[in-house]
């Protein structure tokens, strides 16, 4: 299934997409269902038959036309999330442009960081200020969605337990990113303030995922455009850690829940740190009024807008006062 | 007020600890308390006068023995977990023993990055797995709680906001953390396992904090201790960066909520990553059954046990079948 989470008249309700492109709301359809996307997921056992039997044989009643309704992101509170690191060309390209060489440790074990799960934005507007604005910077990425409690997981277990997929673009403010990953903690100030997912959350059912040794791998064109300008261009199936090599290794001596939420990293192209200084584009970065349209085969197309907050800026206390002394 | 969660007969109860050392019930005093810690910061307005007032004439039959509890991390289950880096003295000894010179940028803004908020401990047996045992360190910390939504905030608002302080153990498996962090991402699996808080969530009022152009800076000693040697001592006004510098930045673009949590990073000497090396211990690191205290003036002693989990370990098939190649 293709399952939204959406305003309807104020009110946020979860549904799925048809095949003619209308949305079938799960509350309209059969109260049962009248819960949030976490619920769904955490009582998939339940609810998800009910929900595909709403979808066989639902009343015209229960159906919104897409104008109706305001796309949020599927899962607009996710438990957690990481993102991960898990395409090659895209970590090699980005530090080559660097004059930076491959790192062995890519080849070892995937790695994911936190990013904030309190940030997450669907379609539709995405709000910067200024300090984002310097070099703002977009990030390709497919994202999985746990459905399962996980732990020291093997391979099968953590394969098993994805829920499904969606598109993830994982906004990257290059200007803060930059400065603090020089303390060696990490992205935070540089990718906290927007995560955008979505349109929807596709059930692995509806997917072409190929088995391989290392788990399944979805295969789908990965596409990215600014203002109709095709940028990025890739393949889903050139992830060169799977998903549930990832969730293997997050899962290690962590109990992780439904609902936590797993990017792939930027696929190869898939950001304009990694195209700039290329023949791609030079220097460009995003601004304010840009139109960036992600697309995934099979996921959706995730459209958003970059807009400038007005008269907000990092306050110049901290600037103008500095780190303290220890006090005498 | 010292704020606790424990269990008691099985159930989650919060409550305070009193001058004499006993265990105010707030669920046993009045059932308008009845609450967890989150709702009791969320709902502060409304609550605390009702503690504050239950505290003040209690009924004997509202108090427990501190032998009858189990306490739990007052905060069991913040909203986010975020780290800082805000004393210089570990920053500069950490990187002097490992032949990095300081970071400029580290004088320019305070930095924090997103740890597993589902990971919180209290005290007690802390569960470890082969991998965290290859040097197993203990951080010294200090973190706040927030207890108001804060976005864009000034540095008097960010100060405002802090709702109380706790002692904050960041458990760190240095190996798996070295290895991951050369790939630049920061500490993810090295700190995701557990990070202890506790035993009391101490509001503003009771603590000597001393106001300054930066914030106000607690000032306290923080000590640790490894089976009873005395091994870190550091104090908290030594703090370059103020909870309030760094609120102020996590905030900026970024809708905050009550119930998150910041760590102040490790004091000086405050881990055996800093002190290895030195003078003070010669390569030590924690072991199975090592018992651990921390101590800050205030805040209480936090006791854990490090405990090894039997017969888990990193599944072999990330090693055995490592990356894989884009499917044809």
């Amino acid at each position: 299934m293709k399952l939204v989470t959406f305003l309807h008249n104020g009110q946020e309700r979860i549904g799925a997409v048809t095949g003619g492109g209308r949305v079938l709301d799960f509350h309209a359809g059969d109260k049962r269902l009248a819960v949030d996307m976490l619920t769904l997921i955490r009582r998939q056992d339940a609810l998800m038959p009910l929900a595909r039997a709403l979808a066989a044989e639902a009343p015209a009643s229960a159906f919104l036309e897409v104008g109706q309704v305001t796309f949020l992101a599927p899962v607009p509170r996710p438990v957690s999330m990481r993102d991960g690191y898990a395409f090659r060309q895209h970590v090699a390209t980005a530090r080559r442009n660097r004059g930076l060489e491959m790192i062995p440790e890519f080849d070892l074990f995937p790695v994911t960081y936190f990013t904030n799960h309190q940030a997450v934005a669907g379609p539709g507007p995405v709000e910067v200020l200024d300090h984002h604005l310097r070099r703002l910077d977009y990030e390709l990425e497919v994202a999985a969605v746990l459905g399962r409690p996980l732990k020291n997981a093997t391979l099968a277990q953590a394969d098993e337990a994805i829920f499904g997929f969606m598109v993830m673009n994982d906004w990257s403010a290059r200007h803060l990113q930059m400065e603090e990953m020089k303390l060696s903690l990490g992205p935070c100030k540089g990718k906290d303030f927007a995560t955008s997912l979505g349109p929807w959350l596709v059930t692995c059912d509806e997917l072409p995922l190929e088995p391989t040794p290392q788990g399944r791998v979805l295969r789908a064109r990965m596409t990215a455009s600014v203002n109709g300008r095709l940028l990025s261009d890739g393949e889903a199936a050139s992830m060169n850690w799977t998903f549930a090599q990832i969730l293997q290794r997050t899962s290690y001596g962590v109990q992780m829940h439904p609902g936590e939420v797993v990017g792939s990293g930027t696929v190869g192209t898939g950001c304009l740190l990694e195209l700039n200084g290329s023949k791609v584009t030079d220097d460009l970065w995003l601004k304010d009024g840009d139109f960036v349209v992600m697309e995934v085969q099979g996921l959706g197309r995730l459209e958003n807008t970059v807009t400038r907050a007005e008269g907000i800026d990092l306050p110049p206390e901290l600037v103008a006062l500095g780190p303290r002394s220890p006090l005498p």
